[in-house]
């Protein structure tokens, strides 16, 4: 039983459960009251707030406890926005920021401000000089996270604070990630995390206003916690937030853990490729979080490659569009232009043995063989994968090929081509069914894919990407959307 | 070592403490995930719901967990405003509601919705007839507690619940003090309340929302329980709630403890006004929460009362301007129109032994006395307490007594009356000087306190009727106000 995914949830750090029962004798009062049960409670949350203030590098009376992350980052996103209103309305953010930032966006954007998204590269990082050019006399603010959550990159962030703080322009970063890693250098002037992302227990969160940055906390007013988060204070929780973060830096200061975890993903970003065929390890190979790594398999079901590695002992995640609820790929991997079917995260938490790394990539290759035999990937694409013709209904069935609908305002390129009708199949069908007819046209044909599946808008031109394609480019369809290529190959 | 302040915050049941431990380590994955560690928090998410389902006395697919029960008064309040804004925007709420309403309150104000406070009696009760009364077209919403928590007094919520559902309008109920005690009775729509006032842990609110009732969460959008509360779930506290609170209410259902707690509190409503002078015990006697009891003493500074009990081994609460940070009296004691000054609000803890009830009961005479003397109240006007002459400064000081201002646009009673100057100075001093003077003016004379300090408002009517005075009225003065006061006795 290996558990892989410590980006969503890492388990209890044992200092964290130690100071949690603790301080449930001592912390349970309120600390606002002036018996000695408050005053407890009161030492306890000082002591709390000196302790995370120290980790995140700001001073305790900038820092405050809300019942999470995701809270952290709305209110400091609200708070800041609301302060900044006279100056401007614009919020700018990276492509890949955490959904936490972007309903947060969302909320401003139906409330009449505006936003604009920052591009980022094939690896995920936004360009420095790209934000710092696009901060206008009208920018309220600017959200960028420290590390993305889905493939680790690091964020230009300290380059990126000292532009804001020129163009007097706060900062918030979102630095969920890494801040177990180690605090977030430079300028900032906002800072969110998040507890049970270090083996704090549930219900905390941090969010760090530095003095001279203009706040107005948002929602109903509330005393606790300088008026920026509402409720009352969950303080054992605090406690044993504060005591873990400070025992996991003093291990990740001396840089063994963080080291170690380094190589053991040095070590899966080396072998996957060379033990699974046609899979794309994405995200910044060096500048990135010590802990994860995400990578995404061809013709694969992420959800079915997640059950089989569940089954074979393995707790990993997927930004896939086949495992999410709202049906639509990770916006993080289409905002980076690589492929999203069959994609993994990895993320190792403290104390990860080398042994089940080893075994993860032992068990992995024939995962994915078995995950694509199901699904009847031709045997001429995926190297290792043998055609399972005449085994599972639709995994044997020749696609239907038709003649492009006259009058279909085609791009020119696909006449004579073939179609194939991939409507109502989920990914990664409609790329199973491309690479199968690829070969049935001439150099110079096209195959164009009827598909109304949204990952394959992303998933198609990857492939053609990986294949040595040409993407020709997708116009509107009847239903979903026509994507045509061009066999070069 | 008595702690009296379960109506903030009750010390950690046992069951809950247990249940906690037990799914810290069960408990902490994300339960959206598919792998064993998210299906094992997700099955423990599901069970605490379906039993705190059951104890609030509605379906779990009605419950959503919030971080604080001032989060679930905050979502429930802008979730149902929302979803009525095309009926109206009017919200009716009543005058003794927790902080956690009136602030909501204040937000759809400032948006530009409208409110109407229901008036209570002396007893802190709105009037169902009323609140029916009040009930128009535009009415989007009522709130109304299901018990006070300054003072105990139960609402009509059963028949104002019918009411409202007559005339079709949404009835919230905050049930934070009640909801240990039993459901909430009738057809509400809405509920919310708070873990750690039944012993649960901190950090765990519900929010009930009945099917049938329009409900538009607001704040950015997050998946997690139903979108009507965002980030990450805490499990462990909300198994520890839920497990607590079935436990409680195994407990109150057979009634034994809620009954010998109403006992003990019956004894303090009885014992404390023959034991201490002047003193006004407030609240419904009968139809009241078990374990609370609320009283005001004449003539103290509850701050110093506070700290004299918690030197002699009690942590009690008060809703005395003197102990709040926003030098306000407590808007509950001013709608009931009681006196303020040297309030004491004692809510006992599940298995309050009877012999802290007693050893309370012996202590709090002497204890009011001391406070007493030390502002030098005169012998005369606190029967057991002696006049102090020639000992602290301020005690012994003579009120200035004045003549009034010419041309002071004197309600006309007053002239020829005494003027006392209680201006800079804080509760109780202005009751005690104007307790001193009265006796030197003739009866039918008058005393005219100029005071700056808001609690005078309160407790100078409140004083006059308690002592069998007239309060003749006040009128604004160049600085706070002149209260007028006519000698009857």
């Amino acid at each position: 039983m290996s558990y892989f995914d410590a980006a969503s949830a890492a388990p209890l750090h044992p200092v964290a459960r130690e100071a949690l029962l603790a301080s449930l004798d001592e912390g349970w009062a309120d600390p606002a009251r002036l018996y000695r049960e408050g005053r407890r409670a009161r030492l306890l949350l000082d002591a709390a707030r000196e302790a995370a203030a120290e980790a995140v590098g700001c001073r305790p009376d900038e820092l405050v406890f809300t019942p999470s992350g995701t809270q952290a980052v709305h209110a400091g996103v609200s708070g800041a926005l609301a302060a900044r209103r006279r100056v401007g309305r614009r919020l700018l953010h990276s492509a890949v920021e955490h959904s936490a930032v972007l309903h947060a966006a969302e909320v401003h954007e139906a409330a009449g401000g505006t936003r604009g998204e920052l591009a980022v590269d094939r690896t995920g990082r936004v360009a420095a000089g790209e934000v710092g050019a696009a901060l206008g006399p009208d920018t309220a603010l600017v959200c960028l996270q420290s590390a993305n959550h889905e493939v680790g990159t690091e964020q230009p962030v300290e380059e990126v604070a000292a532009l804001c703080r020129e163009a007097d322009v706060p900062l918030l970063v979102d630095a969920a990630q890494s801040l177990p890693w180690g605090p977030v250098p430079g300028a900032w002037s906002l800072l969110a995390a998040s507890a049970h992302k270090w083996g704090g227990p549930p219900g905390v969160g941090l969010l760090a206003v530095r003095k001279g940055t203009r706040f107005a906390p948002q929602g109903p007013h509330d005393e606790r916690e300088s008026g920026r988060s509402a409720g009352f204070e969950n303080i054992p929780a605090v406690v044993a937030a504060a005591a873990s973060l400070r025992a996991l830096r003093a291990g990740a200061e001396t840089g063994d853990e963080a080291a170690r975890l380094r190589r053991l993903v040095d070590r899966i970003r080396e072998r996957v490729p060379q033990l699974v065929p046609d899979v794309e390890v994405v995200g910044d190979p060096v500048h990135r979080l010590p802990h994860l790594v995400t990578f995404s398999c061809l013709y694969v079901d992420g959800e079915a490659l997640l059950h089989e590695l569940d089954r074979a002992g393995f707790s990993v995640s997927s930004g896939s569009s086949c495992t999410s609820s709202t049906l639509t790929p990770s916006h993080v991997l289409r905002a980076m232009g690589v492929l999203s079917e069959g994609n993994v995260r990895v993320s190792l938490p403290y104390g990860t043995a080398e042994a089940e790394v080893e075994r993860f990539l032992e068990v992995l290759p024939q995962v994915v063989r078995s995950v694509r035999e199901r699904l009847g990937v031709p045997a001429a694409e995926a190297g290792t994968a043998r055609a399972t013709a005449g085994e599972a209904g639709h995994a044997t069935r020749e696609p239907e090929a038709v003649e492009p609908a006259a009058g279909s305002g085609g791009s020119g390129g696909e006449s004579g081509g073939l179609v194939v009708d991939s409507l109502g199949k989920r990914c990664p069908i409609p790329v199973i069914e491309l690479a199968k007819v690829i070969g049935e046209v001439p150099v110079g044909g096209t195959v164009t894919v009827l598909s109304d599946d949204e990952a394959a808008r992303q998933d198609i031109p990857a492939w053609c990407s990986m294949r040595g394609q040409e993407y020709v480019g997708e116009r509107a369809a009847e239903r979903g959307a026509a994507y045509v290529v061009r066999r070069r190959a």
